[in-house]
């Protein structure tokens, strides 16, 4: 791992709050602008969704070469641009396009700062909602339109006590999708269709299990350093790290992490 | 239907609206209230979202008794208490209830009033991220945290272009999960998981199609209203009245209405 002294976690934990402004600024007026969408209703092509994934990644990345013009950045609309610093920006401007396309407050803005071994600070931002989750270089908080608090994730130890999200009941491969439904059948209760919403809700204490598939780096990173933050763990359904995307068994705690993977793997 | 003036429809209005500021001050300290339940892990059966709808029903009950005793009430947690008006007030304190045990801002409080025929006027709030969608007796508007506007329903007319939402993939029974899958699979894009928001994500133009089994009266008066205000459809499965519950197909205009109807009937 990178050494980075209280400056240096100062600055990125900063920049990254300024990139989760810029991107919301600029996701925010294409968001439910039904308005927009019958404008260029004759415009062929013209997707509000892209459009907005694509400015936000831009306005991000305006942030970063003005701020941070020597890390790397991994972008899910441009790319990858090399960097210096052996850091690297991981960056989804919006996750959960199907939840934007239908004006649910469920999608979000996520944003990683990555070294060689994986993810070192994230964000999930919500900006219609106002609600933003930080984690990672000493912060586990949250804050929302109603107050701000600490990130810890619950101490449910058993199946049948937790709370169980994915998006789709799909999941990803008919075996995939299975090996979901074992755990399924063990919790509490199973909800869908959250995306990166999920995660942050993990990680605030309000749900146990998210189980998911089929995931990209940029899908992951911010999670996974918001969730560990606050206490909780998130691997691949082996046990293994997945920063490089695939499936993800993020739960609240090791013994629920544990029993999770036995049945995912059963 | 009840003949009701201008200063009466004034008067249901600030009347209904005022019953949303209570139940929402009241239920919003218990929910994501990690404290709440920890503190009371010891007192058997407590339970943070039958707490919080019994109150902020009492609440909506309290403004009534003050300002309208002489209209009838239903409420989901105390029942029926008679009036003499001819109007009676649908409450559902937190529809999702599910939703709201997990964390997520799409549970709602559903407030309507109805006559002989039906709602009349319907409220769905969402307290949390400050979102509330009003319908009837001349209005049709949402109001959220970035502002404010008129609701008004898509004009998809083609399923292969709708977008449909549902709260739970089984829907209700086997043969009712069936008939929904039927609609499913001609749609452009299906979701889950919204409760009530998914009505007011359809009368605010995002989505097409809501299609859900086994509700109650409380559950569907209030969309409803809110609905029809913004020139959408909402009928049982067989195109009758809905109002008293059962299976409820809400559609964005007459055209998709009849299609999703008959995909259900096939």
């Amino acid at each position: 791992m990178a050494e980075i002294n209280s400056d240096g976690a100062q600055d990125l934990i900063a920049t990254a709050l300024h990139m989760a402004d810029a991107a919301g600024q600029t996701i925010l007026p294409y968001f439910r602008n039904t308005g927009l969408a019958v404008e260029n209703k004759l415009d062929q092509g013209f997707d509000p969704v892209t459009e907005a994934d694509k400015a936000a990644e831009r306005a991000m990345r305006d942030v970063l070469a003005e701020r941070r013009p020597y890390d790397a950045i991994l972008g899910e609309e441009y790319g990858s641009t090399a960097g210096t610093s052996g850091l690297t920006w991981v960056l989804d401007p919006i996750d959960g396009t199907r939840g934007f396309m239908s004006g649910t407050p469920t999608w979000g803005t996520l944003i990683a700062v990555s070294d060689a071994d994986g993810p070192i600070l994230g964000v999930i931002d919500q900006p219609y909602t106002q609600e933003r989750f930080i984690g990672g270089l000493g912060q586990a908080q949250w804050v929302g339109p109603h107050g701000s608090g600490a990130l810890q994730t619950r101490a449910t130890e058993e199946l049948d006590q937790a709370i169980l999200f994915t998006t789709f009941p799909e999941v990803g491969t008919p075996a995939e999708r299975s090996a979901f439904e074992c755990v399924a059948a063990q919790a509490r209760l199973t909800r869908y269709g959250m995306d990166c919403y999920a995660y942050a809700l993990l990680a605030a204490g309000q749900i146990d299990l998210v189980i998911e598939a089929g995931l990209n780096s940029y899908d992951i990173q911010a999670p996974i350093a918001v969730i560990e933050a606050a206490g909780g763990i998130v691997t691949d359904w082996q046990g293994g790290p997945v920063h490089n995307g695939g499936r993800a068994l993020a739960a609240a705690n090791a013994k629920l992490h544990a029993a999770a993977m036995e049945l995912l793997n059963a």
